[in-house]
């Protein structure tokens, strides 16, 4: 076996002998000495062979190629002074290899080469058809360590300092009446049923705490069949947490004591206590998002009361009509953004436009107060409004104000994209930065325009506030999302645990008592026999990581992803199977590819 | 938030105000004083209130029922003398309950008593339906918490002292052309194919180490869609690990390592290194099966060539048509057993006829040396004869011999069975005996009758031994398993990773190179690019737990276990679906109900 891995000799280890096994990254002959860099799952080494010094293993030496697989054994050397190398840990020292043996070779041209594929850009069709080509890449072999890492400091956390114990449940498992839509699998005893896959382990996790395991935690898969974006996958991987007998303070107190465990672990950072908090309300008001990154300012501002009269009657009758006007002041805006920009044609009126606007108002700020905007703005605006206005946003010369004046969820949703998309063009994003926030206080319901009711924003589980038990249709959840970065990476809520509020709550989303019994029954029955408080959350764990990465999609911290259009380029699955398979299975395709 | 559980509660704890949460086990009313077992899933604790002392809490102590949650705090009192409870760890003490807060009660008739099942044996299918209450029992409850302990305990082993990386692979993938039946899954995105469960993660955890990951483990769910036995589920849990650069030897004693950690970590006990180690060939000559229990003896001895010329014709003619006669020793069975249960209508014939035997010859070693049996053995056997029969059997007078005569799988399944029944029958098997073994050199493969041709006895990719590879076709191969009180809980084996002896196998098994493409089209690619030296063992982790628990059913140790008919009596999965999951997955059943 190994004595070292490759990455972990340094010049503490001059003079040893090692064993070590890898695959050769680069080799260049020097006019009689051969370099070979060697690379195991921990990094690089430089070894050495020349025919004075190592005469049993130069001829083979000359032989190598790029990924070849090698085992080397020999001595540890200070590198001379002229060929130091600060980029790599272990550039310091090279190994003079005494012994080398063959143990494989490449018998085919390479895809790509592992070792300059980061600078060649490889694109990833072919990264994901050749994978175990593709993970022999530093950074991705990276990636999936520190996967490993975080998801050994989440265990560690809560089965060390929190009690929690691991428990396992089932993949095959019956379809869910709601949430997005389930993957299917045939019977073979059961003819003409089908299990479903888990979109979450939500209702076996509620069980658990009504079986007494009071603290559960589950590192779980879960399946969505969604059409995917860049960061969804078919199968993806959650951390799953539910808990008994402790309130919403409780939980998000010991949420945060698990997240600074690994940041603490993995970064080495210790975050300041406690997480920002903002409800829902507080969010959508000064981000126009629930989830906002808060890395940077950019906040908005309601100035519906000031132009609820105004003369400018497209802010007055937005107004007029149960909508609002917000302002978004960018400092700095009027050199950094011209007005081609804002009018339509422009950049950043196709972004508001994309988010539902109809256009976006605007005011630049000069010196002395002074307000630079179209007419019918300018002349519908007294002194004492425009004070206002300066005040409330602190616009300060050289300031851009962006209006936005629609239904509300149209101003949010313009001012939120055009704030993210303004703030990466100006560069206002501390890369460095890492700002966690919950969002907490969620209305219980949403309306359903196509179903004219209300329905649960979450699910008809989830607990509204005690305060507001008596204003159901108002209510806030006691529910709560953590935000990392303007990323959701958890979200959770208390539960109902009482029988009278559970039938308040399917009331309220017009679910009769045999409607509910139809759709949750066995969850249902099982709060008949003492049912405990409880609550959790589940976070994802792709996303999570991939943040911690640095990375862009989530393809990138998993072994062996799925496409967008959910195959896998390396097995190539889905894939058609035998009749005989379908044949047992008692089921067939009813689908009829076009000729 | 609690202070304690309630089954951590000692003498020590005397004097100190606590926070206990939990469900009522039983209420006893002792006339003006109520006592209430409090249960939680750490254990049980004895609640008081009266009148005088804890006023605050009686009137609705006397409300409480079983199952009723309820959270209590009070002073820990010690015991009077005369009620210590020395048969639980909290038994010498009590809480006053100062205040009492009730939180959840039971609703309906409970399907059966938590606190009682045990005692009463409630039905399995009561137990399924209702698993949340079932899981409720000590003995659910210490089972699952043994099965985390247990991962648990590997986890941390192969992380800290192994250099092990945890990593996921996927459960959506394609269909494997060999193996057991797969379950399948309909693909929308891409119609008319499917995904297939893994029945392991085989194929990814060989590319894992052609990535490099070289030590690779993971607490993987499998999926097999087979007729189910007692100890089978359609979905399983398996450690699976694979590593690379290490010899058959290095991979055995790093797994004892391991198995010798997970014993000493769960059971306190220092298991004996080396484990013992039976090729394929001594276990099937000394116990008739590959996976021998050996907390007792009673092994098998071939007398093959003591009746080969025998005028005995049972016994010649077996062996002249490439059979053998071997004899199962029974000290003390001519006491045991009689006649009657070795003749035909016996049980011990019954197990013989059922294993395919088709007679059960005896001897009875009387004082003496003297020899009882059928006159038809007893005039064919010379005085050498029989007295090297009993010196090779060790046999000494109240010896009962059994004997087999068949094709040689026939003897070593009847005697193996026979083995196996009568000492559970005499009590042979020491309960307290925890016998942990290695069976290795498997031969390479095994003759498929039907199809007239050599086949893989494990998979395709297990390598022969080296010195067997000019002879591949009797070659013996680098497998092993690991076998514990008679039960395989792992196998594995050293992966071939030479492109010459992958041919080779492949010719053996009579597979083109076409073929061969086909069906392992990827894998054989990736062998092409630089594959190390690797091999790997998996463990079933459910068969494992259910040892560790002394559990006689792995249902017991898997928290939503499904029927023998693989269905989940809780949820009802597999159910009937809605026909539009269906239409859009474009598939239908084809199944037509009897009517």
């Amino acid at each position: 076996m190994r004595s070292h891995y490759c990455g972990q000799l340094r010049s503490y280890n001059v003079g040893e002998t090692v064993t070590l096994y890898g695959w050769v990254d680069r080799r260049r002959d020097h006019g009689g000495v051969i370099f070979l860099d060697l690379r195991d799952r921990s990094g690089i080494v430089q070894i050495v062979s020349d025919p004075a010094r190592t005469p049993n293993s130069y001829q083979l030496a000359e032989k190598m190629r790029n990924e070849y697989v090698v085992k080397i054994t020999g001595r540890v050397t200070p590198r001379p002074a002229d060929s130091l190398n600060p980029r790599i840990p272990t550039g310091e020292v090279e190994v003079y290899a005494d012994e080398l043996e063959l143990l494989n070779q490449v018998y085919k041209q390479m895809p790509f080469q592992v070792s300059t594929a980061d600078e060649e850009a490889v694109r990833e069709e072919l990264r994901l058809k050749y994978r175990y080509l593709d993970l022999r890449r530093d950074r991705m072999t990276a990636n999936l360590q520190l996967r490993h890492q975080v998801v050994k400091a989440i265990r560690r956390h809560l089965e060390d300092e929190k009690g929690f114990i691991e428990i396992e449940t089932p993949i095959l498992t019956r379809s869910t009446p709601e949430g997005a839509r389930d993957y299917l699998v045939p019977s073979r005893v059961n003819p003409g049923e089908w299990y479903a896959l888990p979109q979450s382990p939500q209702l076996f996790k509620q069980l658990l705490m009504v079986s007494g395991f009071d603290r559960y935690y589950q590192i779980a898969r879960c399946f969505r069949d969604e059409d995917l974006r860049a960061d969804r996958q078919p199968e993806f991987t959650q951390l799953d947490m539910e808990m008994s007998f402790m309130s919403q303070p409780e939980i998000l107190q010991l949420n945060e004591d698990l997240v600074c465990h690994v940041f603490r672990t993995i970064k080495g950072i210790e975050l300041p206590r406690p997480f920002l908090r903002l409800t829902y309300a507080e969010a959508m008001d000064r981000y126009g998002c629930d989830k906002p990154d808060t890395r940077y300012d950019l906040e908005l501002v309601n100035v519906s009361d000031l132009f609820k009269d105004s003369g400018f009657k497209v802010f007055a009758s937005a107004i007029a009509s149960g909508g609002m006007v917000k302002v978004l002041p960018i400092p700095g805006g009027n050199d950094a953004i011209s007005n081609v920009r804002i009018k339509p044609g422009g950049d950043l009126f196709k972004e508001a436009s994309e988010a539902g606007a109809k256009g976006l108002a605007y005011i630049r700020v000069r010196d002395n107060g002074e307000i630079d905007t179209i007419g019918a703005i300018k002349d519908n605006l007294t002194e004492e409004q425009k004070q206002e206005l300066l005040d409330r946003t602190d616009a300060k010369p050289g300031h851009l104000l962006l209006f936005a004046a629609d239904k509300t969820e149209v101003v949010n949703k313009t001012l939120d994209r055009l704030r993210q998309v303004i703030a990466q063009q100006l560069g206002l994003i501390d890369r460095s930065k890492i700002n966690l926030l919950w969002v907490t206080d969620f209305p219980m319901f949403e309306w359903n325009e196509e179903e004219q009711r209300l329905e649960a924003l979450h699910h008809p589980f989830t607990a509204p506030k005690p305060e507001d038990i008596n204003d159901l249709k108002n209510a806030k959840a006691q529910a709560y999302d953590l935000v990392y970065n303007g990323v959701e990476v958890g979200g959770g809520s208390c539960r109902i645990y009482q029988r009278d509020v559970q039938e308040r709550v399917f009331e309220a989303i017009g679910l009769s008592p045999e409607e509910a019994r139809n759709k949750f029954g066995f969850l249902l029955e099982a709060f008949e026999y003492g049912t405990p408080p409880h609550g959790g959350i589940a976070y994802g764990l792709d996303r999570w990581v991939m943040l911690l990465a640095g990375e862009e999609s989530i393809r990138d911290v998993i072994a062996f992803p799925k496409t967008q259009q959910a195959s896998c380029l390396l097995t190539n699955a889905p894939s058609n199977v035998d009749e005989k398979q379908l044949k047992e299975l008692q089921v067939q395709s009813t689908y009829k590819p076009k000729t």
